[in-house]
């Protein structure tokens, strides 16, 4: 496999599309948000990216069948909008491999003509909250104004230290190839997986894209991913405590 | 020495060899059941793999001889069927190394004209057992029926979080490659180096592939295959302790 | 994106410049000295430096919009001596990264013409301190002599260990260019950012570069930094116990 | 800077010169050990490698000069016989960076025409001992004869896990070129610094290669380098405390 290999499954002519990055991070904020547009509207698998960046590992899904990690792009159809969603279940794993990937992303997005892009993401309150905000950050301070109208609050000095990993580049990256770029973190109390919260972030798009979601799947589905991320953790947690072959050396 | 290194050391022609993966895991398992292999039936040692990506360190045998950190491809023939195993000490040390080293597998594997591949495993559960279990994953849903008629259970999310290393790859490059490849996975209970596993593990391997095995010597070779296992925690714990050069600086 | 990209935003003719690294590290003594400079004087951005060995991600202004990690360049001139000097908010995030951007940040100083350096830092002394030495090193034992008379002191074996990171290969890498360069480290007893340990720094700059310094406005400046660090510092607690989607996953 | 570059300082001709590694490790034994021969004997700086592999990082000496890491090649004549003595302060910082270092230090091995190498370290034995062996391990299995006459043991499964880092691939890569090659590693109870552990290293390399050591120096020797080690600790346990400019940032 060459280091980075993308399969092109479709080619469908995009109309002015909006990229959205969805890839997972603090509460699965954007990765939940993203995932059910593809569940609630026409989504078509357009491209999926391989990488030696992704950690080293396959998928099993429900019939048993193993699928290498890769992320994948959607075209959807949102009440006459076109989107691209990127989904995943990782992230690059290392400084270098971030910055990569996130180029790659954004060529993919380039090739389909997108200009604009919306890094979806959650922002630890470090306690339980009420009000489900919406905070935000643009590749240029004009974009600001359209986010404010929608609710989305710019705070100075948050999130404090800037944005990690390829939401943080997708405004980085994308804002220095002429993309227009906002990434929307909503505040998330310590969900493992909170609908809240990825609500709050869908409601936001809506408004600024112009397009309609139907809530009534999303608790659910929060739910089902919850199940998925619990039972990894408490496999991780056995596994702590099992020695695999390569722990186990002299250092001469 | 090249980043890559395979010494070619004898060119047997085999016949639609299956491709057996039997590198060091959870439990040892996969590791016990493929060397396993290589003491009971007739194995002819035909490539070397040695690679930058291993750990850097030399294992000494029993003579005070120091052979480099490598894996090992071996012809073995079970009652007329041609295995091509692969068996070693260790994984690749970082992800880039388990995708470019099991890409080298591949190519290994594709040379000798394998297009079926098992990767041996073991599944933590986290405490102790009655029943051994093999749990499979498969590069395509057909391959799994043979499977299950051999015993193999196929359990929706299991392994949660899917497979990493090696064992994984094996099935997501080696089924992009076209290799019909399973995982299995012996349960295993928490030995260091857990038999029971590996025989449950290689009674599944007998049944799809068509040999039988003689178990009258895989206990006394988890035995020896603990000891070892064992001495080397217990020499890593007194390490620990021990500072060497490389810990000492100031960060300006 | 490049490996390394360098935006070059001026280019004034500089007069035998003399480069001030002034990245961050212990007790941010060289960041805010280096950035007081940049705020007491005329300054002028010449160069921004992008890197993949760079953490990967944005910072926020206080209109919210995201920049990309960097460091910069100011052409500074004090009272009629050019500076050139570099300030950024991360050093690169691996071994090899160091070197290679510090070789980039030496190859802008030389084609500014700058042929001396001065690498700013801080030292912990692990406790409260009256006195703010500063503490020196160089490329050649007769640039010590000028140090000293402004009073930098030389002790053998501090810094133990020697000096890691950016501003010791600006005297390591620098050395071997043919650089005339020094590092001043001031003793810091402890505070996130210490703005006397600065000052002593910079008093050492102004006697034996040449130059006068306003220090009014240091405290204050001090105090912002501090608290932007605090509040990184804070949220980075809030998130350890926030579980995001790459920590998940079964070893196989 | 190169990836890898190095200095030639002087080339003298040397007669079937034997290598002899002496990198920091555990306990500092082969450190200890290779740097007093280049103390006792004539000895002449011929090779300087330095290396992104190595730390970023600078030694300041006596008189507050910084020097780049680096490896340092000696030639010494020890009562007729060449030694070609490998020293420095650290290993490399990855598992690539050693496979990489070492290859380039058995290529200016080769240059010198050596063909015969002795790699020198130390074994924990996690408890206070009497009598200071010294344990073996060769590239062949007849090299371990007149080291037994030495005094060197050969126990099998000791040292269990094998030899990591240069001493081991001195070995490992070594043999694959023809080196005959012998890792020495003294038993050493948990000093920082043991000479004891150093003298007994050092005798069998008297015995086996024909040269006579005085050691009225080497305490004194040891002592001045756990000071330095032990100061070096001190100070990086102060550190730990301090933040840095990098730990700073809020994962999205």
């Amino acid at each position: 496999m060459e280091d980075i290999e993308i399969d092109e499954l479709a080619d469908p002519e995009l109309d002015d599309p909006v990229f959205i990055e969805g890839l997972p991070g603090v509460g699965h904020v954007g990765k939940l948000a993203a995932e059910y547009l593809l569940e609630e509207f026409d989504a078509e698998l357009v491209r999926r990216v391989y990488a030696d960046e992704f950690p080293p590992q396959v998928n099993i899904d429900e019939d048993g069948v193993a699928e290498l990690t890769c992320a994948e792009f959607h075209a959807v159809d949102v009440d006459g909008t076109d989107l691209l969603v990127l989904t995943g279940d990782h992230q690059a794993q290392s400084n270098e491999g971030h910055y990569h990937l996130t180029d790659v992303f954004l060529d993919v997005a380039e090739e389909f003509g997108a200009t604009r892009a919306f890094a979806l993401g959650g922002v630890p309150t470090g306690e339980l909250i009420e009000e489900y905000t919406v905070l935000g950050a643009v590749t240029e301070a004009s974009l600001a104004d359209d986010l404010e109208e929608a609710g989305v609050e710019f705070r100075e000095d948050e999130p404090a230290g800037g944005i990690v990993g390829v939401s943080g580049l997708v405004l980085g990256l994308g804002g220095r190839r002429g993309f227009e770029a906002a990434c929307l973190m909503g505040e998330t109390s310590g969900y493992l997986v909170d609908p809240k919260s990825a609500r709050a972030v869908l409601e936001v798009l809506e408004a600024v894209v112009g397009f309609e979601v139907d809530y009534a799947g999303l608790e659910e589905r929060a739910e089902e991913m919850e199940e998925v991320v619990g039972k990894i953790q408490e496999m991780q947690n056995q596994q702590q405590g099992m020695p695999t072959g390569d722990d186990l050396r002299y250092i001469g």
